[in-house]
């Protein structure tokens, strides 16, 4: 199968250099075909802008100018070749360290100049039954999808309790709504905490925990997010049915029942 | 007083510009001082490199590098003069269209970039009453934060139960994460749904609206997070005591009782 990987750590010689090029090994030892964007290596721009599309006349509409480029393939040779590794791509890694809770800038950035409108997003029909292919459905729909996460905090700071929130809370902004959106399976996360403390012997540990979970990178179980236009949500409201869930709210009632 | 808005849009002939503009006209006609940091039109560099630091000698880490850099002045010319108006500043507003329900790349990498450890993080002492001045603790102790976000997408898909998730829930790692963290007092945000259908009445509606929030930025009462430090935690583990919410978790335990 492919994989793509995008990486998004500034330092080759890092604990996640250490594990892009062990994730590599592994997977191609398994057979697969790999592709890595090395966004920081590759000189990546992080600012979805105007340059990214030929010149216009009116002011600039990030999103039509999208549009446009998409349909057009005038738009930053770095989009265009992001979209067609997506396309080749049968899973997805996105591969960082956790800075402030969220993707490092270069890495949103990617998300944002490449998930243009009409390729991740402002797909298919809008009716009352349909709300676009989004939430389960879309382009990237039978593609596998996980994060590859590094923090420096320890794990009790992001348990159920712990000071940060949860981290499948924070993560939830990237697994739903930048993964799932698109029509991802999306996999429990591969999470390293208190990435000071590593020393060889962790190293191995770690190292062969994440050839388990890539080993079972087509068949493991996805995160039950719920489809968008499955029946569970009224539409155009888009909120969960009073029958699912009842009187809940939060990240939590979009995984099935 | 002393308020600094940092503006992520790329086109000032947008709603966001509009009410940027109008921000500012409203602070000033009140007596305040503004300075308006707009991350376009200044060609903020988005992502945190090795070439915002003088060069060093082994691997480059992103961390100690900008503690150096910090130390010594010796760091790119944005950093230093965005940290200036952080310490010059009483109030911060952080104004934005949400991207993929989080900063546009641009504003991450000012966060990214502007909170150097030692500024921002990695301050204060570390022991078994005290885990640094963090979450209502820091630089920015006595200073306000407001965020000021548009989205494309309905109230509804952001309500409790909506499709996006909750956006206090969305925005828990910005305001918990980013502001709360430096020790900002962070008031409830000013929110600007459905951003397509905004014509003249409605723009006016938000602009009353705005200026609401806006003459109460220094007297409104800011959202209770806990103080980290202050015996809510236990400390290392960072995780809320069984005192409080008992057997609850989430974002939502973060708040006061």
């Amino acid at each position: 199968m492919n994989v793509l990987i995008v990486f998004a750590h500034p330092e080759p010689q890092s604990l996640n250099g250490a594990l892009l090029r062990s994730a590599v090994r592994q997977l191609e030892a398994a057979g697969h075909s790999v592709q890595v964007s090395d966004l920081y290596a590759m000189g990546f721009k992080a600012t979805l802008d105007a340059e990214d599309f030929p010149p216009g006349d009116g002011p600039f509409d990030p999103s039509l100018a999208s549009l446009e480029g998409l349909d057009s393939g005038e738009q930053h040779p770095q989009i265009s070749a992001e979209q067609a590794k997506l396309d080749w791509a049968d899973a997805l890694i996105l591969q960082f360290p956790l800075w402030w809770f969220s993707l490092p800038a270069i890495l949103k950035g990617w998300v944002e100049r490449v998930y243009a409108y009409g390729f991740a997003y402002g797909v298919g029909e809008h009716s009352d039954q349909h709300w676009g292919d989004r939430y389960g459905e879309g382009r990237m729909a039978g593609k596998r999808a996980m994060l590859l996460v590094t923090t420096g905090g320890w794990e009790s700071h992001y348990s159920a309790r712990g000071i940060n929130g949860p981290i499948d809370d924070l993560l939830f902004p990237i697994h739903h709504g930048v993964l799932h959106y698109p029509g991802f399976d999306v996999l429990p996360p591969f999470l390293v905490h208190r990435t000071s403390r590593v020393d060889e012997a962790r190293f191995a540990q770690i190292e062969a925990q994440l050839g388990e979970r890539l080993a079972s990178l087509f068949s493991a179980a996805p995160i039950p997010f719920r489809r968008q236009n499955g029946g569970d949500y009224a539409i155009p409201a888009l909120e969960l049915k009073p029958e699912h869930k009842p009187g809940a709210g939060g990240f939590g009632i979009h995984l099935a029942d």
